[in-house]
């Protein structure tokens, strides 16, 4: 019988899922072999070299992914579809393989024109968690190196943001002259992320001269290694914040996520006045996957 | 005679010049041997190996250094000078030399206590700003990889303020993602500059989510990378002055830089409504160094 494989391929990391007749996840593995570290041909030997077992034992498999892999230098290129629109299965395209073992599809990303925004592989997450709240009216909050707020709305994406937080958090604690003040080794300050937080919420014009502040406080004071991280969190998420007001302000939220960052982001919200649910994020992208598998079997 | 030498040691350069008995700069030279480059026991042989055919021919040296050859892991530690203070020769220290024809005196940087901030050679500029300029009441902006907003009245710098604009532009131009939209050989164009400038002074809060939008805008409508450029410089500055406002919208002001980042500047301020004068940095800087050597010579 065709083996089922769910797939969620990064810039990353490359995770995977067989999926029983019933949709149940069955195997999970994952590899650091993501698309920015491939060629376009190197794809389908990275699935094989993963997942080539199963797929001998199975003699052949359908194969869907979502994410990087769809992207211009990815495996194939699946042309973002514009919002409005419902995430899905619309636009998914067949890579070609060289193993007639494999049918492979890849997920499109999701688009929009004014202002400018893109998403590879959130969509996905968006539409596992439509797949069990059809109707869902408000925000989605994705957070990760570029975070996404999306507007949600009769089961379809109508806009979305993307925030650079996590990005930004990388580089400035890693690569910047803030780094010199970031011991790891020091313990997460929930009271300074929460004062940072609230200093940028209310002024988010301060940013990039509150964030030389850090530096200067441990030159000055010997602000600890922790207390910097904690309050460099909390500027870059106090002004995204303030950026998406309008969306979180007005309607219900839920954030999908790593557990661990998603917590700082509910954490974050609560403090502003806003109850956030959360949701993990590799549970909503193997759901969404699932959705689509049951949704390709139909048509 | 006893050779005068005025130096200006920051982190990535070394720069001197050596003064006659009319303070007029004689020689100048300068080394990539800068500060972040040395530990505290290469600074005398870095020195030596720029100027020591100098010193030979002089037979001693007077050395007078301002810059990051003061900070706690430069050559010698020159404490902070917290403001309100005049900038100059206060609070200058002695870094001992096994060469003993060297007399080498450090400079300090001057501190704020709240909110926290610090400078190390940007003071001298300011000094040799002040020079011969002893009654600006004003503002000072010296642009740069860490930009100083200085308020100076009566001779002193009563607060300032410092926006990492620069260091931000290296980081999201050359380690971001945004790097993949940031052809170099595409030029410059100040609409783009101008328009994401306008953007990011009237709404400061979207700084973080407008700068992904530019990956979004050349993935979408393949933006050249120029332009790319241009808007990420725009919103940077268009920040850094929204948060500056205070300051230069009720205060007479002078940039003083790198003649191209200053006439970036200018520019900006312009938009904004508000003319500022330009002043050379390397110009102020000698300036500064020179008055020291003459205060110094008083006492």
């Amino acid at each position: 019988m065709t083996l089922r494989v769910a797939v969620d391929w990064g810039t990353t990391t490359l995770r995977l899922w067989t999926l029983a007749p019933d949709g149940a996840a069955m195997i999970h593995r994952r590899s650091g072999r993501g698309m920015g570290k491939l060629s376009p041909s190197e794809f389908e030997t990275a699935f094989l070299d993963l997942a080539g077992d199963l797929v001998a034992a199975a003699g052949s498999a359908d194969v869907l992914i979502c994410g990087m892999a769809g992207a211009r230098s990815g495996w194939r290129e699946a042309p973002y579809l514009p919002v409005p629109c419902a995430p899905g299965t619309a636009g998914a395209v067949r890579a070609e393989t060289r193993d007639p073992r494999l049918s492979v599809h890849i997920l499109p990303g999701l688009s929009q024109a004014e202002p400018a925004d893109v998403m590879r592989g959130e969509e996905t997450q968006i539409a596992g968690f439509l797949a069990a709240r059809t109707v869902f009216d408000g925000v989605l909050c994705l957070p990760g190196t570029h975070t996404k707020w999306v507007r949600v709305r009769g089961g379809k994406v109508e806009h979305f943001r993307t925030v650079m937080t996590g990005e930004l958090y990388a580089l400035l604690s890693g690569a910047s002259v803030l780094r010199l003040s970031m011991a790891e080794n020091d313990p997460w300050r929930p009271d300074a992320f929460d004062r940072a937080l609230h200093h940028s919420l209310s002024a988010p014009q301060d940013l990039t001269s509150a964030l030389f502040s850090l530096r200067a406080d441990s030159l000055l004071a010997e602000l600890p290694g922790g207390t910097a991280r904690s309050a460099l969190s909390g500027l870059l998420i106090g002004h995204e914040l303030a950026a998406m007001r309008p969306l979180w302000s007005a309607n219900p939220i839920a954030i999908i996520g790593d557990p661990a960052l998603s917590e700082r982001y509910r954490a974050a919200l609560a403090q502003a006045g806003c109850a956030a649910e959360m949701f993990d994020g590799s549970d909503m992208v193997l759901q969404g996957l699932r959705a689509a598998f049951a949704k390709m079997k139909e048509t």
